[in-house]
């Protein structure tokens, strides 16, 4: 053991000699799982960045050669025979490794917190449903639903959204009121586009509130819900859009557009946030069948936004003022805008009366947080919507065999872009993620050890303490060490034949380098110590 | 506010006395939307168990329902038409409410802590595979694999179990070593038999070591993981049973049976924890053609268990002296006795001959725990495995195509059986479950106050304290402390008037009805001090 001092201090001149040399094929861990890191040479974050990327180049390849492969054989598959399959995961999907595991972790963790700062409650639904349950609920996008094969039995189909579900969960048990989250993968067989983050097999992260309640209490904890989370993520600076369905249908009244054209053209205004005025015009007009003229009046409110003054001035509109609709819409607003004052989460808000979410589903209140321009290092502008939803009153009573309506209001988390922001911003602040949360590795300094390391391991757990040691018999003392500071592990016990005849342990600090001799009996507490000042 | 204290004495009373004529219909919670619990005159316990079992009831007359009106039309499902169909889980399947989910929540929080003891990272896989990655896993248990109909495109089937799925993981990413687990549902067109628990769709939690490492070090680890989760569920005593592959092979091949006979033979060993010897042994003779006298040798070791002892007896057996696999297997299970004294977990360990362990792919040390009987209220004997595993170290080479193998030991939770242990032991003990988390409830005692909640609400959730207050504009005061007390929310804080204007609140503890006044700028401190002492 008197040579652990001196090998610990030139560790790092060991590192950059021996590099290469030394054999680290010791610990299970995806960081040694990696090409070409099994030297010692190398910098954490360029690795970290390489393994976030991994996978989705991996798939990407795969894809590329499977549809090589698919040429060749014209579509068919080999079947039976292990081995001489393309070995890849199905179109779209992706496996998660460790490190974007511990990203994805963290940003549920936040949101898990959150919602149960909020008194919610968690339910899950199966992965599929009868197709007739999610029949006529998606328009045209129901050719995007992955349908199970016919073995007898029911017909089924992957869920498409939570939403669905839920409502289906509420009228099923006929619950009057329930403040739920779920957060689970759903599928669409669209195409994609994985490259810009775009799955067919992706997590949704929903809560909703079902009941009958006084107007916008329930609204504004929803709002306020996204205000907190996106805080909490300190993605930096966002803007939560607010609209009203019934002011865009007030408008569209007002203006003289057919009832039937109501969503159609609601549909048309939702492009307002890609496209511009003029597009969005054309469609009106040219698909739409709009006249030029309404169109134009159309226009003018919807490239309006601002705050509580913009409501009070529209409350005054020529126009608007006779529109029942679009008076209860201003009011529920103006209200909404006051909860959200006393709850602290007004600093955000933007009523942006060109919000229109396009889902036909939504009938109040209306929400669609963005993050602000510049501040992730690849995009232009916003990088679109973070999260969203609305008021939807009559979902439940499409499911229910008496029509009986349960309200419900809700928003769901664009979780995966999150995920994508999140682990960006990791990269960018040169963050050193950890896909475990180890803290203290137990390491020998001589051979024979195996049986004292596995003692030390079994009294730390016994502490609650997170410790890992080698699989190695007798594993030599620098890839033990190594493998501590690559996996960012804090502390190391280090015992040789003397500490284990003197009753001590060497307690080092992986980062400082710094060791202490520790009487065996006070190791748990002293090391309890030390992760707590960390 | 000056009623608020005899009110509040009084509540009992009126509980009582107003039970059913109160109008209980405020809030959002799975309890308030119980069919039966509208009244206030009910027993928290009660409830839970209706709760629990409410939806299993519901799944099993949907079935029946179900089955009745596809005998009617014939098996045609009406389509598209909603509020046509039979509202329904697809068979096999069912919700989780938010009961059971908080019961699912905390036993998978204790795995999840001790999975991270380990240093173990968490992946994960698509819910489907390429079908042909399945192919030829399970044996005649294929045609339990769900497919999904061909949309065009590759050939799909939902994961079976989360084991192949890592093997395809680690070949496709050509990773030498990793420690991870994984923890989701997987799908079984099995016969559902609901009443016991069992599903087509469920959850597999599992863990596994996958490197080249030296002898026992890993196995013995999984065996100490299995120890620390059930110890750590305080679900009484258990026993962890351990046995060989290769005992098992050498004690057939020195008995004489016919190498192709092996795995036939062990799987009939694999039901004696169900049947009794006579049953196996008819098995072995009459369906699998072996030799009386050969299975009555064969009968005489596997009936043996015991501990260290066994292992040594074994070792100078006359038949297995000159074995080669079972000396190496019993020098296997001898080493792994020696790891786990050092690890401390050898308490429940337990050499069991006996154990056989169906699946094929096993090449080593085998394991399973089981709880001891006579816990469970409902059961006898023991209540089956609730965890079990073992050595598989050719799987992943069946996916390199250079047949390139990896080590692996690994194990499962047999998770839903948990669960249900878990939910009756709670309900044994009259644990008064929480399906939230909430600490503060946040009441008024006039009119008007809804403002002054939502900015206590604010307060209290931006000093990260879970705080919910009513969806109403008026709630009475009656209703809310109710809600409190149903919910077991610890504290409410109240506010009247002269609250407000004296910049005060009341302070009530929900289990004693003690109420005091603090501070407004005291409020957060003195209910985190509560807070943590409760």
């Amino acid at each position: 053991m008197a040579l652990i001092g001196s090998l610990s201090r030139s560790l790092s001149v060991n590192r950059l000699m021996t590099g290469r040399g030394i054999n680290f094929q010791v610990f299970a861990t995806q960081l040694s799982s990696l090409p070409g890191t099994r030297g010692l040479a190398f910098k954490i974050d360029e690795q970290l960045s390489n393994l976030v990327h991994r996978n989705l180049k991996m798939t990407e390849e795969a894809q590329k050669t499977e549809k090589r492969s698919q040429n060749n054989k014209g579509g068919e598959h080999s079947k039976g025979k292990p081995g001489k399959f393309i070995l890849k995961t199905p179109k779209g999907t992706r496996d998660y490794g460790p490190l974007e595991m511990a990203v994805r972790r963290e940003v549920f963790d936040v949101i898990h917190s959150v919602f149960h700062m909020h008194g919610a409650v968690e339910i899950e639904t199966p992965v599929f449903e009868l197709k007739e349950v999610l029949t006529g609920k998606y328009g045209e996008d129901s050719k995007l639903i992955y349908d199970l094969e016919d073995q007898g039995g029911e017909i089924l189909s992957l869920r498409y959204d939570l939403t669905v579900p839920f409502a289906r969960y509420v009228a099923m048990n006929k619950i009057t009121n329930i403040k739920r989250y779920h957060i689970a993968r759903v599928y669409r067989r669209d195409n994609p586009a994985m490259t810009r983050g775009r799955y067919r097999e992706f997590y949704q992260c929903d809560f909703d509130i079902a009941g009958h309640y006084d107007a916008m209490i329930p609204d504004a904890e929803c709002v306020q819900l996204i205000h907190q989370v996106l805080s909490r993520l300190n993605l930096g600076s966002f803007t939560i859009k607010i609209n009203h369905r019934k002011i865009l249908d007030g408008i569209f009244g007002a203006c003289g557009v057919p009832v039937e054209k109501f969503r159609p053209i609601c549909s048309a205004v939702d492009k307002l946030d890609k496209s511009p005025w003029e597009d969005v015009r054309k469609e009106m007009v040219d698909e739409k069948g709009l006249d030029g003229s309404v169109a134009d009046v159309i226009g003018e409110y919807v490239k309006l936004s601002g705050q509580v003054d913009l409501i009070e001035k529209l409350k005054n509109d020529e126009r608007l003022k006779n529109s029942a609709d679009a008076q209860v819409g201003l009011t529920d607003l103006a209200l909404l805008y006051e909860y959200c004052k006393s709850l602290g989460c007004d600093a955000h808000l933007m009523f942006d009366m060109g919000l229109a979410r396009g889902l036909d589903y939504y009938t109040g209140v209306i929400y669609e947080a963005v993050l602000v321009a510049g501040q992730s290092p690849k995009e232009e502008g916003t990088v679109g919507s973070v999260a969203g939803g609305g008021r939807y009153d009559g979902l439940v009573g499409m499911f229910d065999p008496k029509k009986k309506n349960v309200p419900c209001v809700g928003l769901s988390f664009g979780i995966e872009r999150l995920f994508a922001i999140q682990e960006q911003k990791q990269r960018a602040e040169n963050c050193k993620l950890r896909s475990t949360q180890t803290e203290v590795f137990v390491a020998a300094a001589c051979k024979g050890m195996v049986h004292e390391r596995l003692k030390l391991i079994g009294l730390l757990h016994e502490a609650g303490i997170k410790a890992e040691s080698s699989y190695k018999n007798n594993p030599k003392i620098l890839n033990q060490l190594q493998y501590a500071e690559d996996n960012l592990i804090p502390l190391v016990v280090l015992i040789g034949e003397s500490e284990v005849q003197e009753g001590v342990v060497k307690l080092r600090e992986t980062l400082t380098r710094e060791e202490v001799t520790v009487k065996r009996e006070e190791m748990v507490a002293t090391i309890k110590q030390r992760l707590a000042k960390s």
